[in-house]
């Protein structure tokens, strides 16, 4: 099974190709522009490098969120036009799910982190047991603090990965706390691809026009509006 | 300090480039082209993408072996092409302690073991210690059976990565034995320049001219020519 997965939940932005778990190429940038510059260039790259034609994929992978607005509308329009000419099966992959399969060789609790601003990061928390990723919450926004008062109840080694573990490594100091790596901290499209190939072998793909990403909050706009709607209906006082 | 790294030296190949110790960008391959064939469009491609000109880089990193001969000949010469023009520094990294660094979260021993055919494999062993990598033992062409041997006598969890780690792992049947990953089994030019980072600090750069791949064993043809050469001198009779 041929796949093609792409990463542009935040700052970084990643393409891989897979066959089945052996990953073919991969190419990721984190370099401060803007995906919509370096996405398709990056695809037209990775496939002209590895002699593979977009007819060929047999599934296109993408990370669904959580995520930032602008990056996962990227990601799904990108994906949304290659697999449109074929009806190409797509696979919507949690990102915070993708970022565990970075590193399917730690044995502990995976806390990947994702920084959702206002104190809050996106986050659940995973496992790997016998080369299976077990998920021990469902993907949400929760404070740092809510998170750190979670894993002290955990005496096993943890590791944060994602964007906001830095942060939060600073701000738990929980001496069962480590940080992933600089190569392995980010969510990486082949995370994304490997995680997708286990979905479609379950059957879990979607045809391209039902693709939507998942956020777990609303947009900050649109938190602002509703409260100052709420703020005019109670004459002026918070709800 | 800007890093471009590159690694040619088994079947996949890749480039990456860094700012200190943040990834800024990487392509790998591993789709069956030859080297020679990918690696200068990956190292423009890559440059490109992250809006970097050759004469911006500090550093040029590359594995020095151990690895396939033609392999690292043409890391070899693609590096020293790019780094005349300026004379830009260079490091030269153990392709085997450059594996490591695709697992600075592993706190077992790690194994990486390089498939050098002939029942042996390119061999060192390492472990991590408060983000510090401690080498065990020289780089070394050693069979899987004495290899065996000295890991039975190791209780912690070891890791295998490298190509032939899959062999290593069916072979060896032992429990304390573990396998990296699809996307961190392989040498990646993110974990040379990783290594190269730390060897550039300490001063461990070389003008390009200075160049040279570490090989662990002579060429095939030069062990045959050697074989005969001695089996002509003893009048038929091996040594």
């Amino acid at each position: 099974m041929k796949i093609l997965a792409v990463d542009t939940s935040a700052k970084a932005a990643s393409a891989a190709l897979l066959e089945d778990e052996k990953l073919l190429g991969e190419f990721y940038t984190h370099s401060g522009l803007t995906h919509s510059q370096t996405l398709m260039p990056m695809v037209e790259q990775l496939l002209h490098c590895c002699r593979i034609t977009l007819p060929e994929i047999d599934v296109m992978a993408l990370s669904g969120g959580p995520g930032s607005f602008t990056g996962l509308r990227i990601g799904m329009a990108a994906v949304k036009g290659m697999a449109f000419a074929q009806n190409t099966p797509c696979v919507k992959v949690s990102t915070l799910e993708g970022l565990c399969y970075n590193l399917p060789e730690f044995s502990g609790l995976l806390c990947p982190v994702m920084d959702a601003r206002c104190g809050q990061v996106y986050n659940a928390l995973f496992r790997w047991e016998n080369g299976v990723l077990h998920r021990l919450t469902p993907d949400r926004a929760i404070t740092i603090s809510d998170l750190k008062a979670e894993l002290q109840s955990h005496s096993q080694p943890i590791l944060l990965l994602g964007d906001g573990s830095p942060l939060c490594h600073q701000t738990m100091q929980l001496h069962q706390l480590s940080l992933a790596g600089a190569a392995n901290r980010y969510q990486r499209a082949s995370g994304i691809g490997l995680c997708a190939y286990r979905a479609a072998l379950r059957g879990e793909t979607l045809p391209p026009k039902q693709l939507q990403p998942d956020y777990l909050r609303l947009p900050q706009a649109q938190r602002e509006l509703m409260m100052k709607k709420n703020l005019e209906f109670n004459g002026g006082k918070p709800l």
